[in-house]
């Protein structure tokens, strides 16, 4: 039994994440966008890493099939059907419906984590469906790693912020001795200086200035707000889907 | 001007630091057993990948000329005159010697700034030399990079306290408005968990509780002596120097 922090999946090989338990993090924006559709009653959403590939994809499972999602630079991709904010999530868009996705950082993310014993999908939309997950894979023993998404290879104060708010709610219950890595220390420490505040590591990260630039701070409340979509979502082929409701 | 810290050289490119002004640091203990050394009398240190490169340079520049220092698994590789302990740095070993040197993390990182601006090499012993440099670069409009070598390419909690604290004292003298990354940030933010308690992020982290374990714990009290060997050590055309006494 382990617990380890990653802060990017940069230099992550497919021996680092085999038999282990992986939960990703993009809370800016993919993991929480993904947690609203599957709470909303998207069927799946299918990660993949190029705008070409989403668009062959479209092809193979048929054009009425699918939504197109995804952005590059925070923005959405030309042609496709919806972006990367967790608001455009809603039961009329994407209700029954099955999402082809393509992100900057998170969908590299839960490639990276593909070859896993098994791999779910955190932020604080889901925190404590995941949380839950967590502390059993931790009570059953097993190896886990946090793989926080970062941002273009590096790391991500949003994302290491939220990894150690997972970590601590998985651990604090019952108070679970796990070995812990430095990150996961570092992680912890952040949550220690940050306590519950969401806002303030969210709007302090270079993704949540970005997205503030932008004109998007609304996604940047929404990414922040504890349980707002609270799903247990799980990768696992090549898909992710809710696999049940925490609440 | 800018400040960006990177918590492990893993996927920095050439790109990443070219144009740069470089801080490495592998505070256990690489960049401190530089300080000591040079502080102590050596003319020089070269930083070399392997053993192998190790023992061919020592050919070429003449058995007699060089010593060798360096570790594998914190040992002393076989064969070296000298580990990678600061301790073995006493003036009578190294006084006007040349020491050609391989570490598993440090010197990687050394490695991986080539091709910056200027790369300096900073550790707990050299604090306030380093961070004197460090604070000129960016008067001086200089984007600067604090380098952490990590371990294994992970993030090492003992590198981003050190890091933090090296930024913390180039800029709170003249409250220099620096536009700082994420992981910047971070290494602050660890700086106030920790407040100016070296001994506590050092014992925490994988690599001091590696040596504590291997009986050095001498190695990592030494580690955290604040300007013990202060020396400003500048890696330039392959080899690590000390530019002037700051003390």
């Amino acid at each position: 039994m382990s617990a380890d922090v990653v802060f990017t999946p940069a230099g992550l090989g497919p021996g680092d994440v085999a038999g282990r338990t992986v939960f990703v993090i993009d809370i800016l924006r993919a993991t929480t966008t993904m947690c609203a559709a599957l709470h909303h009653g998207a069927r799946a959403v299918i990660p993949v890493p190029s705008v070409e590939e989403a668009l062959r994809l479209a092809d193979t499972l048929g054009k009425d099939e699918v939504l197109l999602a995804g952005e590059r630079n925070a923005v959405r991709i030309e042609g496709f059907h919806l972006g990367n904010s967790p608001r455009e999530m809603t039961p009329e868009a994407v209700g029954g419906r099955l999402l082809v996705m393509t992100t900057t950082n998170g969908t590299r993310a839960l490639l990276a984590a593909q070859g896993a014993a098994a791999v779910y999908v955190a932020a604080a939309a889901n925190l404590s469906a995941a949380a839950a997950r967590l502390r059993e894979s931790l009570e059953r023993g097993d190896d886990v790693l946090v793989l926080c998404a970062g941002r273009e290879g590096q790391f991500a104060l949003d994302d290491a912020y939220c990894a150690g708010r997972l970590l601590r709610e998985a651990t604090r219950a019952r108070r679970l001795d796990v070995p812990l890595s430095d990150a996961a220390l570092a992680s912890l420490d952040l949550v220690r200086r940050y306590r519950d505040d969401w806002a303030l590591p969210l709007g302090l990260s270079q993704g949540g200035r970005d997205l503030a630039r932008l004109g998007m701070a609304d996604d940047l409340a929404d990414a922040g707000r504890l349980d707002a979509y609270p799903v247990l979502a799980q990768f696992h082929e090549r898909r992710v889907t809710a696999l049940k409701r925490a609440a």
